[in-house]
């Protein structure tokens, strides 16, 4: 099962370069739930001619309606094994679920039964020096989905896709916060499912390359530095809020904060010496 | 001048928590230039309902086609100021210039004479977190731009836009590689001009907000901690190419990452600390 994946599409098919696509459910999971924030595009709607970008906050899931209340990232308020294990992304198609105001336009404007939208997933993890400007690049690992959205009504589904995102955004969140939700806050918030048609990601690894006339020309090998200066994001030490009253940072939430820096950095070093892709 | 900006129009104009809305030409170009990458969303084509979203480099620009070659990041190699002044955003409207090679869909498909097209530039600086998962939110800046793509043609202006691409992704770069770039390189890069038709930018600043019923609530503010992890980019220790042969790494470049990394943390920091929007 480890590389099962979407079907190749003309829409996801990575033509050029080919060999930087990606298919398997594993790799177009886990990119959209550790990328922070989507980029989510609209077709042109009315007589405005120009696609729309929204910056949203989401992320992978399946609801299983007759299933018991699902715990995705959860586990005991204060309480987790130290050595997590990564969620399984690779178990088969999922959905996207992503959240906003209900008074946003998106939730406000009633959305036809299946809006086609593109969701963009991007991690830009180093940039690449090459000798000459043209053979620059980065590594980066970017998802790409074509879906249906739709607006979730079902409760029990709101609440599960609520869960994961916050779960998502902060691992062990939603049990060490507040909770459950009121009526209002309910009503307040708007969840999309995003029901995928196709989808595929781009990996770029490695160094640069360059052409052989300029790796024989000495003025130019021995004055222009080359390789990858590696790039990843870095979650900082937590300030607390004006009315915290917590006097330390709990321990999951140092330990989400480990556990990510570490996986960044190491995705961005790993990736200099991956063979070039 | 200094808060001159886009137009407001319909497209552009943030309704909901109108606070955040920002027009003004310094913090549009300024994003739109400190963003490593940029989503690119274009119109669904032929019978696909999906508008199309692709992760480009780029960044803003003015030609002046009876101007002097325009320099815009450069510097005599190996030397710069130590306090290099950062760029004037603010003194008028820009266009976007992106790059990708010539036999890349995009290129090789002629472009209608005005593709209408959606370009956000996104960073994040936090995760903002409050005593319940519905107030949780992100302290981001994001800068949406609708105008008009079309492929530039003019050798002058296509040279201006890769010099500035170039010194974008790292500053004083251009003048540090081999050029000028041979004919080949030139026909196998293209360069597309976005005319901006109007953008805006959306901040969000400040710590969590929460509802007076749970600040009250002795076992929920007791227990939940809240503030906000500043999240930023960095760029870490150059890793040299295997044929690499400049032994240290080039002033310039400790010189950009030094202030890069400077730059993106300062800003998650700051961003803390203003009145919540």
């Amino acid at each position: 099962m480890e590389n099962a994946g979407y079907e190749r599409d003309a829409r996801s098919t990575v033509v050029r370069l080919k060999e930087r696509g990606q298919y398997d459910y594993a790799t177009i999971h886990r990119l959209i739930d550790t990328t922070a924030v989507l980029h989510v595009s609209f077709p042109p709607s009315g007589d405005d001619p120009f696609p729309a970008i929204l910056p949203m906050l989401g992320c992978t899931g399946v609801f299983d309606p007759d299933g018991k209340k699902p715990e995705p990232h959860a586990a005991a308020p204060g309480s987790f094994p130290e050595d997590e294990d990564e969620e399984d992304y690779s178990t088969g198609p999922r959905c996207i679920y992503l959240h906003g105001h209900a008074a946003s336009r998106l939730f406000k404007a009633p959305l036809p039964d299946r809006l086609p939208v593109c969701v963009a997933a991007t991690t830009m993890q180093g940039v690449v020096l090459a000798l000459t400007p043209f053979h620059n690049s980065c590594n980066y690992a970017s998802a790409v989905v074509h879906g249906y959205a739709s607006v979730v009504t079902n409760e029990a589904e709101r609440m599960y896709a609520l869960t994961r995102i916050t779960d998502n955004l902060v691992a062990h969140r939603w049990d060490n916060s507040r909770n459950p939700p009121t009526k209002a806050e309910m009503t307040t918030t708007g969840v999309l499912r995003i029901d995928i048609v196709s989808a595929s990601a781009k990996v770029r690894v490695g160094g640069p390359g360059d052409d052989r006339h300029d790796m024989k020309n000495e003025s130019v090998i021995n004055n222009v530095w080359t390789g990858v200066v590696p790039t990843y994001t870095v979650y900082g030490e937590p300030i607390p809020s004006d009315y915290n009253r917590v006097g330390k940072v709990p321990s999951y939430m140092k330990h989400w904060i480990e556990r990510e820096n570490m996986r960044s950095k190491e995705e961005a070093l790993s990736a200099v010496a991956k063979d070039k892709k």
